[in-house]
């Protein structure tokens, strides 16, 4: 334990549902263990906020407030996008040495990991004794080290509640085709999710790509025809980093000024050009829907198991950091038990940080449009139920006059 | 009372997610005041279900399948997007007065009051008795004739809640610039609801554009970048349907076979376009995002008063029809009282029929921008509580350390 100093905790990337939960976690367990008096800083809008020095005292939040905040969707701190350079890293250290922070908390994806490791790096090359931990958050679930990320329940949650609604919209008034867009530049998890929509066979999702696989327009096209053919409706989830053959997305907008301090741009409207393809080609009337950050902030469609887990490893970052611990990142990991259990462990910084750990592809078909029952094992635990829909159309109730039938 | 024929009731055009409880309203009181063995018959697929007499025996259904039907998104008969030319209306009413059909009931919108008129004048001059009567729908709420529509509250609780959510992930990671489609091809009334997101000066939405006001390119520019000059961050709520100055939609897409037998194409990507000028031409990394069908086919996100009014109204219906009146739509009268209460009512569907009822532009800003807080008072009721969101960054807590703020 490293005396009485400060912690500080920021947030960077994205949002989710849950990223909240997992930073009253820090909180609530700071203050558990090392009393109410522990000065507990958040940084605002993550590394940015540390070197502008903007600082918020999270012990002047009442309890009342936690709650609401735990709940709510945004970075309760603000977030950032922001890359290091080590000049920063450097300055950013000397900031928190100055104000004699000893435990340092990150809550981010692939980049946060990056910055919580350069933060770490130069802590050590300064001679700072600080513990710097990173808190995994990402609804894309392509961190590597943990068995999934906080926020992916929830937003996979979203996006397969979500394909199950427009299934029950569709399947009643064929448009034909709908185009379901979901988040996920690189890695497929997300989209995989939709899979939890389809209770029965015929039921939406009829078509599933993910970026890991290339997704050619002939493919497409025929993959469609093929669905229309035997349902008359067509509902394909696709997401919005899928690649032509020639490795560029569907969706890429071109503009650089999309980009962020990382070089990500914005994707273009993948299901809008896709949905165009259709009805171009195709003769039929199709749309895209894209229901875009919507997946990450809806709180209201967050699974109960991952906000419990985004506020437990918060939590548990806390007190491994206590133990001294630095450099790590903490992480999930399931039991080989028959009923979902978790225990939370760590991995090192420069495990996670900058990699991308994308859709095994032996989640997906054979026919590379769907994804595999397998991944039901998978992801249902994390997402929790779904409500499901009813419709008096598929149950044999249409026989009232048989007589007339076919006249 | 028209003796012992048989009930039809049939869905047409968009769902909406209480389109079945309407559906459920008219069995429910049709078996309450016939009995039990009252014949209840679904036409699948709306009119279209009629003419090729596939029906479907609602006395079979079960109360249990019922609850869970009357919750379900898209409609549990199917719907259909039919215009009926003379001779078929005439052929459709010769098929219900063969199945001794005597109360004939469409719900739906604008184009299905169509319908109902067509079918209620065929009826007339084969001097068939039956009684036609329009049951309203339309996540539009564009009826004349009734203070607002089924399905309205609900899909109007999805876009504001909606646009509450996006507010929290983009106030704390500004993208900066974020553009949500609404639907809502000619009328306001769902774009106008984001505004129940903004309860404080400066929440999101912070533009809100609707059909009825022309945009023009130079104002819409103008306006975000004043919006981001104050905020530091834009989320614009713009309608599918918004216009040039031209009269040009500014997401039509010109491909007429997205065209319905009404002749209404699908609207193109206002989002998309929109975002993608403000980055070319103000330089600002902007998303566009549309949830689309989404709004219209979330059960979670429906509104509880939408829900009941949806099927008080089927009930309403049935027992005015009851009554012998014929050719009407049930429609809902608020009444002038301080809390909340409505009444049913009826309207001739010849008021009704292939008329919309616009946003009044008195609900519009000077700005031509926003929308009035009158009509927080109109939507409100119907639209019910929304999920407040907090962040820390905006209530003075950052103080934590104000001798090195600035440094």
């Amino acid at each position: 334990m490293l005396g009485t100093g400060k912690v500080v905790i920021a947030q960077g990337g994205g949002p989710t549902p849950v990223v909240n939960a997992s930073l009253f976690g820090v909180v609530r367990e700071a203050t558990r263990q090392l009393g109410h008096g522990t000065s507990i800083w958040g940084a605002q809008n993550g590394i940015t906020g540390v070197l502008q020095e903007r600082w918020i005292d999270l012990r002047n939040v009442k309890e009342q407030l936690w709650k609401q905040i735990a709940e709510s969707p945004g970075a309760a701190l603000g977030s950032c996008r922001k890359s290091l350079n080590p000049e920063e890293a450097v300055r950013a250290v000397s900031i928190l040495r100055d104000n004699d922070v000893r435990y340092f908390f990150y809550i981010g994806g692939n980049d946060s990991m990056d910055t919580a490791l350069k933060i770490n790096q130069a802590a050590l090359d300064l001679h700072h004794e600080m513990v710097c931990c990173g808190i995994p958050k990402t609804i894309d679930n392509d961190l590597p080290g943990t068995d999934h990320c906080p926020g992916f329940g929830s937003a996979a949650r979203y996006m397969a509640q979500s394909t199950a609604d427009l299934g029950a919209d569709v399947r009643s008034l064929p448009t034909p085709v709908s185009i379901l867009e979901v988040m996920g530049r690189d890695a497929g998890w997300l989209t995989a999710a939709t899979l939890l929509a389809r209770k029965n066979p015929g039921d939406a999702p009829h078509l599933i790509y993910v970026p890991e696989v290339p997704l050619t327009r002939e493919k497409f096209l025929s993959d469609v025809q093929q669905v229309y053919d035997t349902h008359g409706w067509v509902v394909a989830a696709v997401a919005e980093g899928v690649k032509n053959k020639e490795g560029k997305r569907w969706g890429d907008r071109q503009d650089d000024r999309t980009a962020d301090d990382f070089g990500h741009r914005l994707p273009g409207n993948v299901a809008a050009t896709l949905a165009n393809l259709v009805t171009s080609e195709l003769g039929l009337r199709a749309r895209g829907d894209k229901p875009g950050l919507l997946a990450r902030s809806s709180a209201i469609m967050a699974s109960p198991v991952d906000r419990l887990e985004a506020e437990e490893i918060g939590a548990f970052g806390f007190s491994r950091a206590l133990k001294g611990n630095t450099g790590f990142m903490a992480s999930i990991v399931r039991q080989q038990t028959k009923t979902y259990v978790v225990e939370y462990g760590s991995v090192p910084l420069e495990n996670v940080a900058n990699k991308v750990r994308l859709l095994p592809l032996g989640f997906v078909t054979d026919h590379r449009n769907d994804i595999r029952a397998e991944f039901r094992a998978y992801a249902e635990p994390l997402v929790g139920a779904l409500v499901q829909h009813a419709c008096l159309t598929d149950r044999g109730f249409n026989s009232a006059n048989p007589a007339t039938q076919g006249r």
